[in-house]
Parts: structure tokens; sequence; C-alpha cells
């Protein structure tokens, strides 16, 4: 007798186990083993050891079909972005990324066979360990990604540590995922900026770099430059003023699409995931990672909290980045 | 001008930001501080700190709506099962509940509204924070939860370290959740089940405690029974042998609905998150966690490594528990 809850409820599922597809799917294309780990994926949680002089650095991210990727976007490539975005932002602490807990929903065992290949690719490619994560069977296809890194005590990279006098950073590449993203979406798969959409880099090298120079404030732009800034000018109570024409490859970018098109995307334009930090002014060897985009400045107003100048003339902004729930 | 990508892509939200909304939705709700954290929900990443002597244990869940909870519950108590369910994984390994990352996706405000207070309740319940997390805009309401823990050094209760001739102990009602959702679904919102279904309770001070008190094996029962207690036994090596008529409440609920739906719901009906742990014989103070309903025997053959009895008789297993991805 198989129980009403079980006939309404849920399908069954006989000649695959789910714990033979996550093993499939998952586990078993994940390499990476973290010297930490006491317990691995395949209990009710995983335990993790730390180093005495360390802390624990966590994040989380959903990416969701039809918000985060176009429906006609592969969903290795989906996938892959997704665990990329998240370990951008231990990038932006400037953390050691050591493990990974992956929650897909997947319309079919196909699409979930692709996410799990996409996931770990990413995480192979990074090092990191699969170490927990369910799979869920529902009809829209999504992913959750929670990573975890560690560094030593007290030199996290914030948004709230940037102080007035310092010169503000950028390392990536400003605008050009939105760039490649409208490119697919006007269906030019093969548009020169599209691998700037498909494939995330998160910057975890430079981030440690970053913060064993001394960076103590440091962030990574994933909603637009503009929004993003703002949030490191509320944390840390100052102003930032921006210069566009010290963005990267900001010449080539006007002449490609137009200077009032190429600053609208490169303020606004989402999914870079590039960092944006701010530094003492003498601080040595940063021009090797990145680019120097303009300063903080004191705090005078927190409507206009980021100002935005193009050789020297200020630039009227018109849209912050993107935000969901818009209606 | 706004961008070709943003209009296409995504909508605008112009009177109150996404960050306002995770403030007025979750942030201010959710009323308990970590003493171990350095940097708060956010950041780009939370940063914690843990004890020399402490191990970190993380688990991560999914609940979506239409297959964890049906369309017509409560979301609040949907969002507040979800957490629950998550720290129910804690509970399982004896671990002391910290930290959670909670994901929103929602269909519209008012759903991330009533998905935050679930959130928040379920939260400041269990003294647990709110770290961080993010919110997605999408045409299917679903949560992710991961939660973190500590433990001391090489103490967490695990699915491979039963040992043959220890005693099967069972925490929790086993099959009441299953008949309470089978209830809700035949219109009987008032059924006196009901309440097994739409409220978790995890089991955290008592994993603590079985801890303490040496017990080295457990697992949270989601799946129903026999399918968790197979994964014991897979884990362990060894067999196992349930005596139905030794559950919690075995002959209650024979008169209300039957030994055959008993049998089969006791065994297969998911969503109750008891405790299924393991103990040598002579360990004494269980009686007053739990009910002892079988024993760990030397495992045989592995496709029948758990077998039921009732009273004595061998019972015909006809279903293991809930699998996803159901064809």
């Amino acid at each position: 007798m198989v129980p009403l809850w079980l006939l309404l409820w849920r399908n069954r599922f006989d000649f695959l186990s789910e714990f033979s597809l996550i093993e499939s799917c998952f586990v078993s294309k994940a390499k990476t083993m973290h010297a930490g780990t006491n317990v691995a994926n395949g209990d009710d949680a995983s335990v993790h050891a730390l180093e005495p002089n360390q802390e624990l650095v966590v994040s989380t991210d959903t990416a969701v079909a039809g918000v985060h990727w176009p429906h006609d976007f592969p969903l290795e490539k989906a996938a892959d972005r997704a665990v990329c975005a998240a370990l951008s932002d231990l990038a932006a602490m400037g953390a050691e990324a050591c493990w990974a807990w992956v929650s897909v929903v997947a319309e079919n065992k196909h699409a979930l066979t692709l996410m799990g290949q996409g996931v770990a690719d990413a995480l192979n490619r990074y090092d990191v360990e699969l170490s927990g994560g369910d799979t869920v069977h529902a009809p829209l296809n999504s992913l959750n990604i929670t990573v975890a890194g560690v560094l030593e005590k007290n030199t996290s990279m914030q948004r709230k540590q940037a102080k007035t006098g310092e010169k503000v950073w950028f390392l990536g590449q400003a605008g050009f995922a939105a760039l490649g993203l409208e490119q697919w979406l006007n269906d030019q798969k093969d548009g020169s900026f599209v691998k700037y959409f498909s494939e995330i880099t998160p910057k975890l090298q430079q981030g440690k770099a970053l913060r064993a120079l001394g960076v103590r404030c440091c962030m990574d732009v994933s909603d637009g430059i503009l929004q993003d800034a703002g949030h490191i000018c509320e944390a840390s109570n100052i102003s930032m003023r921006l210069e566009l024409s010290k963005f990267p490859n900001w010449l080539s970018l006007c002449e490609q699409i137009g200077e009032e098109k190429a600053t609208q995307i490169v303020l606004s334009g989402g999914e870079d995931y590039g960092l944006l930090f701010t530094a003492e002014p003498d601080m040595h060897g940063l021009d090797a990672f990145a680019e120097c985009i303009g300063e903080c400045v004191e705090d005078r107003d927190v409507s206009t909290s980021v100002e935005v100048y193009c050789e020297g003339e200020k630039v009227n902004i018109a849209a912050p980045g993107y935000n969901h729930f818009a209606v």
C-alpha cells in the first residue's frame, strides 16, 4: 500500500535512487577533498576544523533560470557561473575558498546532470570541496551555492573600512558582462562580449594578495559599480569621486558602443564580479592588479555619495544598479 | 538611457530598494547576534570565530512550494519548517546551532514578507543568528537554508559509527507528519495530525544531550525510518532489526488508522525530523529521551539490511522512503 500523501505529493523513483543520482551527478565529479574536513559529504552535516589563527568566512547566493541566466543559456555554464559568483564574495573578503554546499532544483534528470557538471567544473577549477547539498525536482531550474573559506583573524577586507583620502581601485572589466548578456539576448550568441557574461572568474588569488598587501576595504561588484560603490560609501560614511576615463578599456568601449551607452553600462551593468577596493595613496604594487578609478572624499550628502566625472566633467547619474522585486 | 539588457531582463524597483526589503523582511526581525560573529550580515560574506576546541558543522536544505509544502499551506509556516528542517541536521550531529544563511525565492513582495517572518520566527526561537542571504524574484516560492553550528572536536555523532550489538533508539513521532500532510491534502485542515506536519521541532537540546552521554551514531529521520535506517546500516556496515510495536504511540496509531496503514506510515512516512540513534546496551539515561525500537546485528545482506518485525512476526517491507526525481 502506498500512502495517499505519497501518491498525491511526490513521484516515486524506481530505477536509480536520489542518492545514486547525487553520487553520479555531483559527488563523483567533484575532486577536491579539503584537509580540514573531518566528516565529508554524505552525513546529516559536514564537519570541518579551522586552524587556531583562522576565522570562518561564509557567503550564499541563489541563481534562478530566467532571472540570473536566459532560458536558452547552457545549464552547465549557468551552474558554473553560480559557483563562481559565490566564490567572488569570498575573494572580496580576501579569504581562501575551502568548502561549498550546493542545492540544485531541477526540472528533470537531464537538467540535474548538466548543472552537476557545471558545479563540479567550477569547484574543481578552484580546488573547493563539495561538502554537502541536496537536490529537488520542481518546475524551475535554480541553484543555491553556499561557500566558506578561511583567513587569518581580523584581516578580512570589509565595506565599512574605507577612509577619506584613500584611492578607489577597480580590478576586472566593468560593463562587459552586461554587454555580453545583451548580445546573447539579441541572438548574437557569438558576440565578442558574450564570454564576459558566460564565464565568471572569481578573483580569489587577487583578493588574498590585496589583503596581504594591507588593503582593508573591498567588495565584489555584481549589481553595477555605482550601486556597489554606494554601499561602501554608506558603510564607511564617506563619499567617492570616480573618473570614468580611468576605467579599464574605457576608450575602446566608447569606440565600440558610444560614450552614452558606455557610461550607462560601466556604471550600472551588473554581473561583472570585479573587485572594487580602496587603499592608502602610498600603497605600492596595486597597479599590477587594478586601475585607480577615483578617490574617497569626506561624506557630504548621503543622496549623492558617489559622484562620477568623465575627463573632469561631472556626469549626470540616471540609474543605480539592479534591484530584485521591482514592480 | 536604460540599457537593453535591463529592460529585457529585469524589472526595476523604484520605491523600496532590495536592501530595504531585506532589512524590513528579514534582518530587522531576526534578533540573535552570535558572540562568535566578527562581520555580520551586510558585507559580501559573514566572518565568524570558533573556539580552539571546536569544529564547524554545516548543513543545507532547500524547500520548494508544491514539493515540500502544499501550495495552500501558509508561507510563514513553510518558511519556519524549512529553517527547522535544516536545524534538525545539526541536532543529529549533536551540534550547537549558531548561524544561518537564508536565500528566498519569492513570487512577490507579499510572499517574501511572509517567508521572512517565518524564517525570523524559527531563528529567534532557537537563538540562531541570521548571518547572510539573498532574495530573488521568480515565479516559484522556495527557500534555501544553510545552517552552521559548533561542537567539541571529534565528538560528532555520525551515521558510520553504529556497531553490532548496540540498541536502536528513536526520539520523536514516526509517521505523524505524513498523516498530518494527508489530512491537509484531504481538506481536513483542522485534523488532529496536521500540527505534526506544520510544526517541526528540531531536537537540538536532545542531540547535544545524547552526544554528551556518549552516543556516537545518530541521524535525523526526514525520508522515512526505513530508508534512513538503511543509510546507517550501509555507512556502518551492519544490519538492523526493528520492532514496530516498540515505536512511540504504535498501538494508538493502529487503533486510529489500522495496522496496515500504520505500518506503512511509520516506516515510510517522511518529514518527521525525529532522531534515530544507536547506543551500547548498558548506556543509561536514554529512556528519558527516546524509545528503544530495535538492535544492530551483523550485516548479512545489503539488500535486506533493515528487517522489521511486529510482535515478533516479520513484516514484508513494500516501499522505502521518498525519493526526488521520480519518473
